[in-house]
């Protein structure tokens, strides 16, 4: 685990990423652009033309334990694989209810009841993530996710989304949207 | 548990407490200075005359089980007694050995091993503190730590302080520093 990065996507008409679709999962949704922009550790804001702008910082694992991070460290793989040229940026928030239980509550829910790392685990490596937290820091969402995967492995993401999006744990989610972007080369902008 | 309030130290010649001490217990100390300022939310980042600034936010709990938030819960006391004029300052980095392990690894080494909760109940009520998460934030320290409490439990809060630092966890501490106010009247800038 190394320093935390901060990550900022920026929706406007720049961006190494088409926008393909944008989904409300609950609540309100984001408006539609063109591109997204992906800036790792940049203290200068989102860019100037964006329409929206999501933050978030990598950090260490929550609710993982050990035996969980050897099984997941042994099969899953990094982002910018070549072939995973299609991706998804998702936000969630949870609600208070939530953020009230206790960390072994939640940890209940999150794995022995909902399966969420188990449910993971059966795409890899095909679909890459990565989580960014952002509840600190004042943004509209707690998390943004960003996950990777070839056109292959399209069906499989639908398919664990679902699975995920049927858990006990999702009874905690209060808006959610689902950003779908396909690569583009880097020299375009 | 409330939304995550940010909340900004800023060590210069205004606020309502009096810097008393600061004493650096591992790596580099701070500079002394007459007073420290407490934001709480404010969008403005530090004050302009300020000599240092240590930021952080409240979150939800990291470690702590239900049967422990209901144990806290029935014996602490809040931040502003009247009673509880003297307060500490106390941010701490841990190391990357810290933050590379896994959820209940940290879990064991701070609890079942450290003690940590239960040594911070035998000093409840007369110790209130509220702790600050700032790893992900870019700052110097990991934590920031905010104590108050009367003048008659200063020996208490340094035996506290001692069986903490004595632990296995402090062991992943790498830098720490002590910094003792006394409140003065709220007139007085």
């Amino acid at each position: 685990m190394t320093i935390p990065i901060l990550v900022t996507f920026s929706g406007g008409a720049s961006g190494n990423w088409r926008v393909d679709d944008i989904r409300p999962v609950s609540g309100a949704s984001l408006s539609m652009c063109a591109r997204v922009w992906v800036q790792e550790d940049a203290d200068t804001g989102p860019i100037d033309q964006a329409m929206w702008s999501l933050r978030g910082t990598t950090s260490n694992t929550r609710y993982t334990q050990r035996s969980e991070v050897t099984a997941l460290n042994a099969v899953q793989q990094g982002l910018a694989r070549p072939q995973a040229t299609q991706a998804a940026l998702i936000p969630i928030r949870k609600s208070k209810e939530w953020w009230a239980l206790a960390q072994d509550e939640r940890r209940a829910i999150f794995q022995e009841q909902s399966k969420h790392i188990s449910i993971g685990m059966d795409y890899l490596p095909g679909v890459a993530r990565r989580l960014h937290h952002c509840r600190e820091m004042h943004e509209p969402f707690d998390f943004v996710t960003w996950f990777e995967y070839s056109p292959e492995d399209t069906a499989a993401f639908d398919e664990m989304l679902g699975r995920l999006r049927a858990s006990i744990e999702w009874t905690y989610v209060e808006h959610e949207v689902d950003i779908r972007l396909t690569r583009i080369a880097h020299a375009a902008t």
